[in-house]
């Protein structure tokens, strides 16, 4: 732990669906970016099922390591299996009581909801309001998107009954986090969060860079830093590339410049971004006044999913092809059958034809293409399963080509192949930038 | 808890990066699903960073709570941050041991690596490979897949020193996954687990079906189920499909029939799968013998990159095509311009065009067509943000639409709309099966 942080918290999910894995929560890593954002450390996310037995010794032992505020998320249901509230309130020694304005409140949200689908007020319903809007003593509500209120319970600090500050959130990831804000800002909380730190986090991303190649460039450079037991240096593997996060106090700004400036003439070729932009986020700049198509096969339609996640990717995105058979290649590309034939759907000439084929039949300026083996099928001893071959094709260049062997199985080769697809994109756009003058 | 577990286990999950949120832990639900298809239940999972009093905090906390298995995952790694081996061995009052059969494996592993990547043998690799070589006394080591050995250490049942077996893993998932089955049969880890109960889990699958009407249904028919208390259901929403998840031990089997026979009976239209099959599969087994094409735009190639996750899925996927421009679906679907002109691109005829062009373009039997406004932008009073047309055309016959106003943001409307796209598909192919009187 870090000296400058002054303020924890501890994250509860609750939800058997989640602990037996069936679903991946999504709100532990939210609330934790969100908490970490405002300068609140998180020491511990603790998963639990739907049983009260099992959320209260949670409880306990968050409130045993001494953080100052627990977010709990979901549990809040009008469902028999939705204990949230009772067992924190039993936690809290606050018994519930019914707020009578709650209860009209969310009686309005879902009166309306049942009018829209033309259903009948249904008894249990009614029942299932009165127990979302039980608040424990002393609590107040935070006002609910769906049909779920959100709850916030001062600490307590007298040593006896010592309770951190909770705040209860329900579970659907859309409703929690646009209740964040008004949560946040309630007394309750906002006291609980009062002392936080000031600090800074970076980001620092390579592809092409082990984790161990890394370490030796850490073990090397890091002695040489004045104040660098102030840095919180994580790194991590994410779809194939190495991202480099770092927490410190803004006096250690001076220690963080010469740890990044280190990293950088290490490993300039493979650092790709220094301030926290993803590969993502440089694609669709360097797009900004230009087109792009796909042609993709053994990514299968995840390159163009990719680029179209974006909002405004309607901008640049004209479309792509998914060539999975050898006819489509042809019909759709222009590749010629010869071609595959001669090479192979997986080899370099197919996929430089491809990306040259979409270029042509969707009008932009450049497309990028895949043929390869994901497998756990089709692998040959020469092509063996992870082989992909890429194509990338600038309008009126001649295109180029790569042949990659990725590891992993069917969905580690297609997710690794999107990514290299991503960064050739990148490198191709400014590169041309350069030619242009422009970049 | 339920009185037939006889075996409790908690897993803790390591490393700063998935503590913070900036990546989402895989280990933890994959660890769940392998214990709870053994019979083992799971209490609690825990996530800690790479602070090795918090990760001592937690295996207190767990081993307090009476589990009679520890999972860890992460933190093995050669470099300084990876914390977990000596923190476990310190828990446990084991002192740890260099164990050098071990350390000249890992050598082997990491010098053939470095041939492969013709990296010069490292100084810094000698002290990462010795730190991973080394054991607490008494555990037995789990042979490495990557270059990180997993450890087994015995419970200890005397009461003075009490702990819970514990199973150390690495935290890369493909290095995990594939130790599994080494891991658990290994004697520790055997014993620990030996007392496990002799249960069933079953999934039924619904669409359409929201989370209160199961509620008042279940309210309804549990009442007359002799043995319902032995069953542990529970629900949860999934890509706007609700799966309905129970638990038993298998001298409760008439119990569950009763239940799965009134569901039946209460939501036979909206229920799809009552043998634990996703859409995903019933689609794949839906296409055996025929082919499929997708022509997509505001879904931009998810829909595709759906059909081909499965292995062997080109077996019947031939291709498909984004359109996300408008000259894209007259260029590559053969939409007529004068159509899209007079009812716009997000329209039941676009979406009809677009899935007939598919049929043509690429010779298949089936093709599903999505045209829509993910959002945030683009929305108009007519057609709001998650209006999504669909469409499908089954070669010779006319093309069927439909149109859903799907909620929440850009990723949600887009994942929303793949599922109903997937569902269609099968209702298509079904109904068409059984006109051919095959079904």
């Amino acid at each position: 732990m870090l000296d400058f942080v002054n303020v924890r918290a501890g994250i509860v999910v609750t939800g058997t669906e989640v602990l037996t894995g069936r679903i991946s929560d999504a709100n532990g890593p939210w609330v934790a970016r969100r908490l970490l954002g405002l300068g609140v450390d998180v020491a511990h996310i603790t998963i639990c099922g739907d049983r009260p037995d099992d959320l209260t010794a949670q409880l306990h032992f968050l409130a045993a390591s001494g953080v100052d505020l627990i977010v709990t998320t979901g549990g809040l249901g009008p469902t028999a299996d939705d204990l949230t509230v009772e067992t924190v309130a039993q936690f809290c020694r606050r018994p519930l009581h019914l707020d009578a304005e709650l209860e009209t409140h969310i009686a309005q949200i879902i009166s309306r909801w049942q009018q829209q689908r033309s259903e009948p007020t249904a008894e249990s319903s009614q029942a299932g309001t009165r127990k979302q809007a039980m608040i424990p003593q002393g609590a107040q509500p935070i006002p609910p998107v769906g049909t779920a209120p959100g709850i916030a319970i001062p600490a307590v600090t007298e040593d006896a009954h010592r309770t951190p500050a909770i705040l209860v959130l329900p579970g659907p990831p859309r409703e929690l986090q646009a209740m964040w804000d008004t949560a946040i800002g309630i007394e309750p909380i906002a006291a609980a969060i009062a002392g936080r730190g000031d600090f800074r986090e970076q980001t620092i991303r390579a592809l092409g860079l082990s984790e161990s190649e890394l370490a030796a460039t850490l073990r090397t450079i890091e002695p040489g830093i004045d104040g660098v037991d102030e840095l919180e240096v994580t790194t991590c593997l994410r779809r194939g590339e190495v991202e480099i996060v770092t927490r410190y106090p803004i006096d250690a700004q001076a220690a963080y410049d010469a740890l990044a400036g280190g990293l950088l003439e290490h490993h300039r070729t493979q650092i790709f971004s220094v301030d926290g932009s993803s590969i993502d986020d440089l694609v669709a700049t360097a797009l900004q006044g230009r087109s792009v198509a796909t042609a993709e096969s053994c990514t299968g339609g995840l390159i163009a999913a990719r680029l179209t996640d974006r909002a405004g990717s309607s901008g640049y995105v004209m479309g792509g092809v998914i060539s999975y058979s050898n006819d489509a290649k042809t019909a759709m590309l222009d590749v010629p059958a010869e071609l595959i034939a001669e090479h192979g759907a997986v080899s370099e000439p197919v996929a430089a034809a491809m990306a040259q084929g979409a270029v042509g039949r969707f009008a932009v300026d450049i497309a990028v293409s895949t043929s390869g083996i994901a497998g756990p099928g089709g692998g040959t001893p020469g092509k063996p399963v992870g082989t992909v071959c890429f194509g990338i094709a600038l309008a009126g260049t001649a295109p180029r080509t790569r042949t990659l062997h990725l590891p992993g199985d069917r969905a580690a080769v297609r997710e690794r192949a999107v990514t290299i697809a991503m960064h050739m994109l990148y490198r191709a756009l400014r590169s041309d930038r350069r030619a242009d003058g422009l970049g």
